[in-house]
């Protein structure tokens, strides 16, 4: 037996294969890694734990390491020695093929190797990019154990499902500081996500410092943008943490803060402010080749600003009125053979495209530039459904799937992770690609739209949900178990406060702010169990539009966008039931919840007087109280295995259906599982 | 009736005269002004509120204003319109007489007064610092009513009863970035204190910048210092908050950290490292030319450095070993006829008040320095006790109490607030102070020391109790309610949140790594009970000496100094105890908690297994039950008035002594209820 396969038989040996699956519930990876081999005993990490990059000289790479052996200390509270180390004395030793393209491009190499022993850890890949996600994973191994902090003895192969992971973080609806977004994009890099699509322009404001044009910022933005130095800042901290930054000005329509400033653009007369109106009616004028001037000026400053090599020019929801009414327009709609107001953007799409291109870079847009005129090289972004991105591919372009991943409708994480870019939802043309067009398919794009954030709440509708979806985007297809995932993500989602998100430790000073109190007991009980309304319901109570200074200081931002206490409930309520009321422990524990509910009501009331931030509130509280006496008659029936009379069942429905409809742009949680609580009392005849 | 008399009668006829202890328990003041008068109703905060300074151009205080509104703003979490205001329009007008001296100098006129109607708010002060306090009292006064964000109808006078509000930070021991200490300044603000004693040489580390003896931040700092832009930076940030910046160098002791680079300055011979050892045996040599030479010239460029007109040199804890074992320095005080090694520091505090007064500043020192020889222009600061505090002042120095104030030994915040710079605690010389003698006494410092905190655990170290030290240096002598105090305090420790001080936040975040687990409700029973042990009994079971990489991240620096919970059930125990065990509604609630404590010992123990960082807890998590279990039925014995069989009782004890003794560093705060309860049931015979 030579020493290479006695190597390999202890290899062998030492580990057994865990699919994927199937790892350990201890550990806390996320995304799950593509293949995982698990062994026994473990690599102690102490204060003498030292890493080393023993590949070519790479200052990304290097600040990486460095910025990995700080988290290693703060998330341990472990001041490291920092003894200097050598690839032979080195806890774990990093070895990159490469540094990767000074401005990292799509596609490439991003996997990583990582060996842990028991006596060290290596970690290596053909690219800085592999390294940086093999350092995350390391972070998300490091556990305390009963002999110290410690990572499992493991092997890790790993690569991405998808090249493009992205994030779409709207900052025209709301500003939203580099500061913030730069905490956000360490979060992306935890979860290796790889690009930030930085929405900078809408009808409600321009976020970027031109020089050429000054007017857009100085007149589009309330003083709210980001200077051009601040922008290559945050594009280089973006780089060193593998995040490619994709920027999207939003034309012809969606540019209402652009006509503030350069009401020429228009097609329709001005003035124009910037700020959302009930039917836009903002549309740039395509038929006049001012505008092609200017956009190409336009391009020409911001390309050389963000390196990236996509430039994302928007293209979607163009309204009709503003080409409609303006005679000129039409006129040139027939005059060029046109035969409508879709060929007319298509038109513009295509000059676009030409400028875009002279200026070096690869148009994106989303699914409304679909055209069969438009040029192939154009990465088309669906958003408003999976058909257009089958169609898109099917046609030749690259595309992206953002629809079903829209944070900003408050869908439960579950959701968001049940979307799969691969998976056709509908039949029809969609619903088969050959391999080359599955190809075509890139990846996906988590969008955060920015009418109910702000700096101060954007973390908490991100997080956690936004680590399923990264998920999703880079682990293996077969990654779809939702107990994992949900107990994982609520691992990730404290974890993530060493990089200083904040969704979990802002939550008790929003409950203080709308108490005005220390004392927040019972308006946590209240808030822990309801949720804000999904999808596109919270304008209805709002100023309609919505105004960017509507105070988003309501329950309804300090609550979670998924309610953990009341997942947790639902699932106590099926496991009680579906044990035939047998599960002593379960029924104490859902009691538990019960009576502590039906007492908050009192409780509450209270607090809920003193302030008017909470008023609204006072239905959700009464019903909360109202739910849990009913579900307490339900469990004591389903017990004793007598039947509720109908008309307490009916009246307890009635509560239940009453506690379904959203007030506060809130909805109570708990309401379906208590009916189902109260429709099991039927079943006892 | 003249307008004046009859604006007179009105004021009168609103304002109801509210003495200082009696501030309407809505109101969370802190520390409490000096004259409060409160009238009806109040003045809406909403998103068109305004603020103006009327007085001369002033850039420190329309900064101040401005940091005032972004305060409004996170505090309520309403965007302001930001429309620009007028006098007439404004709905805060600021009037600063003067802009203050350009370095802030001691004894400032730091008064101003609050007037706000139903229409608008008045502040009114002689100079922009007492301009600056009034701010934040209105940003105290702000709460959620029922009809919006609102500041009640009141009147207000205030100014502080000490012109020196100081607090300490030790950097050596552990190095606290800029960043980190900014927070904090924007706290000590908050609550109107108004120097920063920064401790920033002792054996440990020396951690400013020195380019005059680079040697000194290089070999004496591991690299953690701050650089002379630093300071500059941050001196001008606390300027900007009314704060004075007072540097210490400790000489001729505690200066191990400075003899790594200058060992020539010892009287001993070197080589020495920075680091603490077990009997300090540095000391720098007082009797030879070049020590004098050498500061002469550090002095003249740290005084520069630091603008603030004090100086502090230290001076404590002289050891006598390095003094007496070195004949030359022996033979140095006979040939000068000084009696012993005391001498010989009045002699070198002599020679460096000449220094630092020809660099222009007044000298300072702990009360090691007093001496009849010592210069009456020195300022003492007493840290062993209060009659050095009135020696000092007999002796016709200036003079600061900090002992009673040393937030390291983890008192709770009543006990720092009972210590008074003006109520001498012993019998004799310092007794009796008359008028003149008592005006020396300049003020207070609380102390930070910082074996035991890091740039994690800093802010739960401080606050909130440094809020009640604060309240003792700035309210009335008569400001003494302990139960006010902590109602305010808890009010107080939420608010600073809005700062970004972490004492709140980063609790759960210090116990999720403690368990190494999303699910801490266990853990988070036992640590909202326990305390760190007081004193200097920490350092026992660390190395000894404790060395400044020792991990803190253990319960002890989790948990709280002062667990609100423990002093709220003794609370509870006692108003049970004093009804004649008729409360029920006490008794209810004791039993809630105890329950919950007996049966938290089972729920946690898997958790204290896995983690090796909770592994030395599980005593005092068992203890917790058995003490629970102790209580219990010490409870239902005084419900019955059975008193409990004797044996019982002494077993009971036994656990309740068990439980009084330190373990793991920590303290079961509930003991001493527990016990109180079991005592009881003795007096049911």
């Amino acid at each position: 037996m030579s020493m290479r396969t006695l190597q390999c038989f202890l290899i062998v040996f030492f580990f057994s294969l865990v699919a994927t699956a199937q790892i350990p519930s201890t550990f806390n990876l996320m995304p799950v890694p593509t293949k995982v081999e698990v062994g026994a005993g473990q690599l102690v990490v102490d204060q003498s734990f030292t890493a080393i990059s023993t590949g070519q000289k790479d200052i990304r790479l290097d600040r990486g390491i460095a910025r990995f052996l700080g988290q290693v200390s703060r998330q341990t509270g472990m001041q490291l020695n920092g003894q200097p180390a050598t690839a032979f004395s080195a806890t774990l030793v990093i070895r990159a093929g490469n540094a990767g393209r000074k401005v990292q491009e799509l596609g490439e190499d991003e996997s990583y190797t990582l060996e842990i022993t028991t006596s060290r850890a290596t970690l290596t890949a053909p690219n800085a990019l592999g390294a940086l996600h093999g350092l995350q994973t390391f972070l998300q191994l490091i556990e305390p154990t009963p002999t110290g902090f410690a990572v499992p003895v493991i092997s890790i192969q790993d690569q991405p499902r998808f090249a493009w992971r992205g994030l779409l973080i709207d900052v025209s609806r709301h500003f939203i500081p580099t500061e913030v977004l730069k905490r956000n994009l360490d979060g992306m890099a935890a979860v290796k996500m790889n690009v930030l699509h930085w929405h900078l322009s809408d009808d409600e404001g321009f976020r970027v410092e031109s020089k050429r044009f000054p007017k857009l910022h100085q007149l589009g933005s309330e003083g709210q943008y980001y200077t051009q130095a601040e922008i290559r800042d945050f594009v280089a901290y973006a780089r060193d943490r593998g995040i490619r930054v994709v920027p999207e000005f939003d034309m012809p329509g969606h540019s209402r803060s652009w006509l503030a400033g350069y009401p020429e653009l228009a097609s329709m007369p001005g003035p124009y402010k910037a700020g959302r109106i009930a039917n836009a009616d903002t549309v740039m004028d395509p038929t006049r080749d001012l505008t092609y001037r200017f956009l190409d000026k336009f391009i020409g400053e911001m390309t050389v600003l963000f390196p990236d090599a996509y430039f994302h020019i928007g293209g979607d929801e163009v309204t009709n009125k503003p080409w409609d009414s303006n005679p000129k327009i039409q006129a040139f709609i027939r005059a060029r053979g046109m035969k409508n107001n879709r060929d007319l953007q298509a038109y513009f799409n295509r000059r676009l495209q030409k400028i875009v291109k002279q200026h070096g870079k690869i148009m994106m847009g989303w699914d409304e530039v679909l055209h069969p005129d438009l040029p192939k090289t154009v990465v088309v972004e669906s958003w408003r459904g999976q058909d257009s991105l089958a169609e898109a591919a099917k046609q030749g372009h690259g595309s992206l799937l953002a629809y079903g991943y829209y944070l900003d409708l408050m869908w439960p994480a579950a959701r968001h992770y049940a979307v799969d870019p691969m998976t056709m939802t509908k039949p029809g043309a969609a619903a088969a690609l050959d391999a080359e067009e599955q190809k075509r398919i890139l990846g996906g794009e988590a969008c955060m739209w920015a009418e109910f954030i702000t700096p101060e709440t954007i973390d908490s509708r991100l997080w956690p949900r936004l680590a399923a979806i990264a998920e999703r985007f880079w682990s293996p297809q077969e990654t779809r178990d939702n107990q994992s995932m949900y107990r994982r993500l609520d691992e990730v989602s404290w974890r993530l406060g060493w990089l200083g998100l904040n969704q979990e430790s802002n939550y008790a000073l929003m409950l203080h702010r709308l108490a005005g109190s220390h004392d927040i007991a019972a308006l946590r009980i209240l808030a822990d169990v309801v949720e804000p309304t999904k999808d596109y319901t919270r304008t209805e109570v709002f100023p309609q539009p919505p105004v960017k200074s509507t105070p988003l200081n309501r329950l309804a931002d300090a609550c979670r966008p998924e309610s953990t206490a009341a997942r947790q409930f639902a699932e106590l309520v099926d496991t009680y039931l579906q044990s035939g009321s047998k599960d002593s422990a379960a029924e104490a524990r859902i009691r538990a919840s019960l009576v502590k509910w039906r007492e908050n009501g009192a409780n509450l009331q209270p607090v809920l007087d003193r302030s008017f931030l909470l008023a609204e509130d006072k239905p959700l509280s009464e019903d909360l109280a109202a739910l849990a006496a009913a579900g307490l008659e339900a469990l004591d029936s389903i017990g004793k295995n007598q039947p509720l009379p109908d008309a307490l069942r009916t009246g307890h429905l009635a509560v239940v259906e009453r506690s379904m409809k959203p007030r506060a742009n809130l909805l109570v949680m708990v309401a379906p599982p208590i009916q189902r609580l109260i429709e099991a009392t039927a079943s006892s005849h």
